[in-house]
């Protein structure tokens, strides 16, 4: 089960914009570079800053990859390093926030949430900044959906290696998105299961297993909508660094975000239909026990009436001294609980509602 | 039931966009030209590239259907052929699209889902370009709902072959539109007898059923809905590739497809309106059931208790000895069962709450 | 009960748009024509071609109404005379259309659908079309409710008279949305019925009536919603053919379809309530019902129990030689059941949850 | 409970545009002027129209209410002194208008729904006509929530006497908006009351009295949401008969008009929310009320099963005949119902799921 | 539980617009200035007119807080000082304001509603007035969410002091907007806390929990969803009183407040989730008990009726005085009951429906 509350604030309530504040639960960070052009690519792992300036130099496209946001200080001289705007930062380290996009005068600001297979609904930011030569991006934890990506550009497949800053970010933005479809994908499995499950053997824990996952669908979606208006604020705005071919691919990328949409929508839709499916069981179920109960008490009681009336001790019984009595009265038994089991069989309980292959 | 889930992707998760990868479930494909003029008309099964090409040039307008996409090299060269954009020749094989139309610069791209009356609510993805000469369909599967548009080309009727491809295209989603009211009429029938049985009979297989035809539903709702949006694209923008008289006739298209969304809304708020009365109808089943355990009960318990205190063994029980101590006692038994019954024949439960001549 | 399914096409699918088929239940069409101006009126039952054409010369404004649309050469020969567009003359005999307006170029199309006091949501359409000097109304059945309109034209009442086609058609119009209101009513005091007799007396059948409705209301939503996008088609765009005198009482037919809109949403929200209501007693009533089974069988079972102890053909029981041994166990046995329903009592059981006045 | 239907019309249907007919239940009407500038003010009851005309000309602004509208020829007169549009007459006499505001050349025409504290939701249509120096008022009934306004006028307290007709109109809309707070308060009020005794005290005539409030609070949302949209109009046309000072004051009437709609739908959410509290609350009782009779009933069958056997007349029973038979059979009912009882008090059904304090 | 009714008004209905009337649970106010500039702060506690007026001049920004709204006159006087309008001044006393922002010429009015972490979802009004030079806040009552401010203010940390006073009025709005996220975070926890309980052990006590966080929630969505919109009119509208940066600022608290409304509205969603979850609990526990009182009642009610028979008295009743008749009796007694047992074993009910670790 999904998280449901994360904490917001790394830092104090009250503290001013911009406040950088280590959260409690934050890892130490993992730095990772990846600097490419057209013919070459360079890779570094745990550069310095001066090791970052250099291969930011020298080639022309630097993706860097902090992971891990433990390090405030680390943080804030990338902030300088790179000129990246305060409130953003503070943006970077409070890791609940909405994706969105935001641009300043030199550079883009943008956030998404990243699922991965193994973690379900609970959703890890990552954070992009991308300016003229550069793309930096910060994540919470080791893992993530982006190997595909690293792998592209070392094999120089694709249009990748020989575009800009803008297209890597899209790349990224695109694999976080493609993320959520295996992760979706288990969920449908999930409820498709649950759909034969509830209708041949309903069972509460069931009800509990549909919440668990109609609540984590609420968190997808809350994690998904605004990527899409994130996207949408990338393809709008008339930003210089986004070039007029990457908003084409983006659009794509809102496609795909659209369809998440629409995939967690109709989950959510066949959930709360599968609930009513259950309610409808167990009242089924319970009007099969009840009918069962109320044949055999309407069957019997009548018939242990009449045996304790011929039990009585009344010292003048004539029926009790009959020759045929005793028979005679059994025969009146099986005359009334025949009579009786007529009446039920005419009203249809003997046989009917109930499946006849299931259950 | 149709199937929830589609694997979204044939492209291994983060290839580079436009990469073509075929489906594990796609079939050969299959080529079929029809190429005509006012005057003649040319049809050609499983035409080469040379012979696309010469139809091309000798007819006003040249359709060529691609039924199956197995082979990605046929289509990557047929995209060469055409002029076809990379990212849209992707949509084609990855078979998950949402509806939706758009503009390249020499050609117009559109996705539409189709049905076919023997296939419920799976739907299988069509795909069309269209520009200033030809139209190029591709389909997942052979059978389509598209033979009477190509009678009607090869008959001559009605204005289709005075038209350019705009209009075909029209036709062609027109036709898949239409596609659609014969399996929305079978769930309104289906929905429609299910109202009198639930009414005349409830039953948990109705509740299942019902069930499995609201998701069927949402699915089709998800297939029907961006096509409203696809269309208005096309009569909307102002492409060269879609003259005004044709966005007349794509105005019609539309209203259809609203009219398909209202349909399908209507039968939506129906099935969920009869689930409400299904629940009722076994709450006032169970209401009876109980009511006539109760009944019986409550007479019985009683007097089985008297006969009980009667089958006593005391030594000294006077009214034992009486003469008319069984038939007194017999009597007092038929008085307590009288005033019971006469309890529940005034509370109405001897002849309330069952409809006289159902059930 | 309405009809949820209309067979949406007379024309076969895939016919070419355009093409009129006669629909299998249309009836044989009756002509009628009112042609009038400020000073004399002319009324033909039945008029032939050329009968129409010396009316529609010889004064201002032409009515005719054709009722019954079995005769698709009459219809076509109606659509040459009066110049009528092909697309809208096939709206004209497919009778599934939803209320539209459409504008061409020498004369306004409008389809309305129709109610009859009668009929309850069954609507019939009625298709319009007006130009400068004339309206003609196709309608499915004969009866209407433009009696009314038709006196207003004989008898000079009003402005009728003295004003264009286009105030003819919006008082049709109107009048179309005026015969909602008593269909309304009728829905409005079965519901009002039924919800004193939900609370009374709740019945099963209840639950079936108020689903029967709230479909029905579904239904006339789906008429009257795309009524009111309708009339504002005309209001707003600025055809030749509606004055601006005109478009002011349209702005009243659109007053008058928002309320229709705002009566069928009001009575579609206390349908659903009163499903609410509905289980909520049948709750109450299960619960009334099982706590009487369960004084019973509390008081008389530990009762019945001790009756069997001294029953038991034990030798050695020695109380059963008690000289008051017999009244000692009755006494006992009043105590056991005193207590019990002093239990019930306390607990509120005897006396609560039952409306004093009521069942 | 607020009356669910209102007969629409007066009017035949059918009849004309324009033309009055009076209502059935209307009341014979009485006038009252009221005549002021910023220095006098004069009052008259029952003016007829030349002393209209004379309080018109003599004062800035007249105030002439009409209560009252069985006389359609008073009103029709009415309307020609001050040229009023005669479909806004027709309106006036038709007094089932949903709220709406209408700029006619001469004058505005506004139509409000008024409450009163002890009428509940049953709201009755006030209309406003004013112009350049007179605001004329039509009322169903005797009664209205606009005392304290004669009032102010009279002291002279505030800017109301130096203010044109709109101003006047505005204080009026305002005083009806500001009459429905007390309503909803009470509404508010029940709906607390109402919320204790669901979790105290679950009856099944709370549920009835949520099902009358939610349909009242419909009726009145249904009367208040159009009078935000009338305001608005008010406030965005640029009619010269409202100055932008007023328009500042109808933004403060705006507010508190979206302020109750904020209120009506919080209600309606709450007591939508209270009806699952109730049937959470029966569904619990009745598990309570079963978990009784499953526990008496689970003790004592098996207990007068063993009782039954030793009371059976077999002639060769050697345990009766013991010595110690009689107690060592009641040591074994003493068993078995102790392990029953333990059995129990395990799976917690004896201390359990009652609340401690309540019931 | 927070109070669902607020009086609305303090003014008498009918009162002119801009009367000031005190509330009756109004209390005395309290004042506190802190003047400031880049370099020095000054602090005064309940200043009297002239020394605001003082405090005002001397330095670059006055924020004058005035707790407790009980003395009109006092507001009046502050009124006059700063020259706000008067029906802002009406809509400060009249505590029942819904969030929203208003610009008139020489000073913008907001009002916020501020929450505190003890109060749970009882809103208090926070007014605020600003500016060229001054910031004026009215609270209801002591305490509030602005210590931090203040502190900021003192310690000259950040960018606070060398602001004008529409970043001070942003950081209050920021601070109650934060404020809002701790109350969210406790509701968050009792959600998942409930969550766990009612699946364990569901129980009444926690469906009324639930109601009241609905309705607790949906008066903190009453609070938020208006700040949205208020921040938004701050954002949009070109005030001069609201600078550029300021501007930048106030989107990151509109993001914010969008992140509140995400959270109530996920919450409720659950919230309302957990109750389908309680329902079907209770119907799968309602199933388990009448199973078990199903499975003990039809093995032993015929149980009984066959001892009730060998218990009658008859004559002759040959099978009583067959040597092993007693133990033939016991045998069929005990075939019975396996026949009986094993049918339910095969049903499943012996066995099934039962989480095997949760109750």
């Amino acid at each position: 089960m999904a998280k449901l509350i994360r904490k917001r604030r790394g830092s104090p309530a009250g503290a001013p914009p911009g406040t950088l504040t280590v959260s409690p639960d934050a890892v130490a960070p993992r730095l990772r570079a990846l600097a490419y052009g057209k013919d070459r690519i360079e890779e570094v792992e745990g550069p310095d800053l001066a090791g970052i300036k250099a291969l930011r130099e020298a080639h022309a496209v630097l993706w860097l990859d902090v992971t891990g946001l433990a390090d405030i200080d680390l943080i804030q001289r990338l902030g300088e390093v790179f000129g990246l705007n305060p409130l953003a930062l503070e943006d970077v380290v409070n890791v609940h926030q909405r994706p969105k996009a935001e641009e300043f005068s030199d550079h883009i600001f943008a956030v998404v949430r990243m699922v991965q297979a193994n973690t379900g609904a609970d959703t890890e930011q990552m954070s992009l900044f991308f300016g003229a030569d550069y793309v930096l991006s910060f994540q919470e934890r080791p893992g993530d959906c982006l190997e595909s990506v690293r792998e592209r550009l070392r094999r120089d497949r694709g249009r990748l290696r020989q575009q800009g800053p803008d297209y890597l970010a899209y790349t990224l933005i695109d694999a976080v998105i493609d993320g959520y479809f295996p992760v979706l994908e288990r969920y449908g499995e999930e409820i498709e299961r649950l759909e034969d499950a509830v209708i041949a053997t309903p069972d509460r824990r069931q009800v509990e297993r549909l919440h668990v996952i109609k609540r984590d669908l609420l968190l997808l979606r809350r994690a998904i909508w605004p990527m899409r208006e994130m996207i949408n604020v990338l393809i709008r705005d008339e930003s210089p660094f986004v070039s007029s071919q990457t908003r084409l691919y983006l659009r794509d990328a809102y496609d795909h975000a659209i369809q998440l949409m629409d995939i967690v929508e109709t989950y959510r839709e066949i959930a709360t239909g599968l609930l009513d499916v259950y309610l409808s069981s167990m009242s089924a179920k319970l009007n099969e026990v009840m009918k069962l109960l109320t044949i055999i008490a309407t069957i019997f009681i009548p018939l242990t009436f009449l045996a304790g009336v011929w039990g009585m001790n009344f010292e003048s019984m004539p029926e009790l001294g009959w020759r045929f009595g005793y028979p005679a009265a059994l025969g009146l038994m099986v005359v009334v609980a025949a009579g009786l089991a007529r009446y039920f069989w005419r009203k249809g309980w003997l046989s009917d509602d109930k499946p006849p292959t299931k259950n």
